[in-house]
């Protein structure tokens, strides 16, 4: 399985005025200006002027001005597995499919991981065993039983859906954390697209959609992957 | 002092398509179909079919599907008694003026509570004690006491401006709570006034944004302000 | 399976002096005394006046004086749909056995959903199903496929453990949900178990500890189960 | 004044046991064995053995283990300007002192700044506005305004209290901003006698209860105060 085969993401909604937004919230804690002058002041037109001030707010860690930017993406093709790790972003909201109320009526969909992908023999008797679990599953729900008890016997691999949704100072958070190669692979792939997503939109925050140890200088985990030094 | 002499407000972000988010994540949690397809569905296209499923799962109790909306507003001329009061709502987002950092140059505005407004004799007393205070403040910072110390003499009625951010389903409680009658008079009005910019663009959210007492059907404060009867 | 297999959970943790915090902070909000005056006093070694101040101020829905207490639970043999479940409560705190770093060396615990184990032909195929997963799962694992990646066959029906902790605003709020007949039996018995927990220590709580219809004096859900009447 | 007359702080709760739980959290995610068996094993008897796993967890960063502990503090003799700074923590449980509820019969309690103190001159001058101040909202309660209004003259010196909750996680986190010499001094010296407080009862505390220059190895804010150099 190419990596193209992983998680389905696309950027489905975010502010109509995001850098005005930010750039007003920053300026109004040090201005005696209203916030509104600010907002429709000369400044608030000049995208590099703002990108400068927000830029250098960031860097301080003053992230609560970028609360105020919340983005929703439509995410498809990622594994309960994967969803499971996802929603214990607490920070985040999520509308998930439900396999209480959605029942399959035909093979389910999943994911295969690359280590099995990669072996031939492995990845067929995966694919044949997926078969097998549909197969029980249909016999469930045919003898009635309804579909939140049937999904029992789903595996981690079945694919799940979901709208989720995060202001920018979570998604600088789950960029630090998930684009760490301590990350599980699914994972890591689902928030790097997340964070490309945004970038075509909005490029001035690639700098701050990395891996944590590119904000800290170095790597606070047990081992280092050598894309930094350890901690000194 | 009328009314109009209470917050100033302004909507200044929303998401540019509010109610196909909605609608989406309400259909993602029992369709077998993607986010992406119901996003751009036949049916999303339609302001009537949309506001139909939204509103009967808003009245469901399924609050999660609308934290994907967030609103900002821009908020000056209210007092700091009564910003003390909306930061307490711990799922907002708030930017505001630093007594710390912003030093008054002259008189500080204030805000005038209407039961002192509207005894002359008090007024005009107020009035005159706010001139005090400013000359004591200016007096303190002219003698080098930085703004951080100094505003230790500024009063509750001193007013402050921020930009706040929430998300739909934290605008909802935010109503339910401030809009009834127990609340501050002042809080009640600002967030009347959060409530109306926000009707004016989403006319479909005015049965929502009401006191709690019109959603449970009765009151349950100790006292009844007469609106709906005391809770069984 | 009879309901006592299902959840263990057990109470591990909670403040060593609950009704004074709580009394404390129900009194500090509304007396000109310091808070450790108002612990220290006689009022507060006397639990009869401390419940019933304490009644009266959740009666309100000032729900905010209980948040200061917070419980934890020791909870095994869940399955990871359950999990699922309990893990989208994002105002609570959990530390759960991982499925990455946790290598299942034989047959992998797992629940049997109620509506299967009554159908003893469906049960012997689901018992014999749960074998040949794991099987495969063993096999995946010998032939170096890491654990993190073999669990992609465990199905949602596998057994999971975890440590949760909640403060008390939030675990009224999980009872008023969950004990609702409308959550799946799995996580209604869970919570259930977690609530008789905490009543044994603390009886007085069991007027809170209950379905939000009883809260409420009407059901708010699509269809009401009976309990109480569907909302007028 | 010295230091001795800012805020007086004890803390009031704590779990009964706070590092067998926060080590059979660490444990169960890594672990085949149940959350309870952990809990009631030899290890979990053995304090040095604990702090030894807790002390690495926590310096991996994995802080989710130490949000099970939750801590309580009864706060008094602080200012408003340090009230409204300590509320902006989301994460954190109040229970404050009602300016609305708790009319001043007398002259109302205050702080004085060190910078005005240490000033005989204004620091008589402050005194005595703080007489005047009283002496107003005294006049305006007795002509029938209520506190609710009369309180807009008081000033951000006075005085208020409360009940203030935390966990581990959130406790570490408000040490490493507010410890900063970037943080006021007011709320700068009640953070310090917050720590002081639990590290004298879990001395194994006070390598986290740091600023956060000495847990980034250097300073993130725009000018260094020279304990630790800026970031390279």
């Amino acid at each position: 399985m190419s990596d193209n085969k992983y998680a389905q993401v696309k950027l489905i909604s975010k502010p109509d005025n995001l850098l005005k937004t930010i750039y007003t919230a920053c300026r109004t804690c040090y201005s005696s200006d209203s916030p509104l002058n600010i907002y429709e002041c000369e400044n608030a037109q000049n995208e590099e002027k703002m990108l400068k001030l927000i830029s250098k707010v960031i860097s301080s860690g003053h992230y609560s001005t970028i609360e105020h930017i919340q983005i929703s993406f439509a995410i498809s093709n990622i594994s309960r597995a994967c969803s499971h790790q996802l929603v214990r972003h607490r920070h985040m909201s999520f509308s998930q499919k439900s396999q209480r109320y959605v029942k399959e009526k035909e093979q389910f969909e999943y994911l295969i991981p690359d280590t099995i992908e990669n072996n031939p023999e492995l990845k067929a008797k995966f694919e044949q065993f997926m078969g097998k679990i549909s197969d029980f599953y249909l016999e469930l729900t045919s003898a009635g039983i309804p579909a939140e008890d049937a999904r029992s016997v789903l595996p981690n691999a079945a694919s799940t859906s979901m709208v989720a949704s995060l202001n920018l100072r979570e998604m600088i958070h789950l960029a630090n954390l998930r684009l760490c190669t301590r990350a599980q692979k699914e994972i890591r792939i689902l928030v790097k697209r997340m964070c490309d997503e945004l970038i075509k939109e909005e490029p001035w925050l690639k700098d701050y959609l990395v891996p944590k140890c590119e904000r800290l200088g170095y790597c606070d985990e047990d081992k280092s992957c050598g894309r930094k030094p350890a901690k000194g």
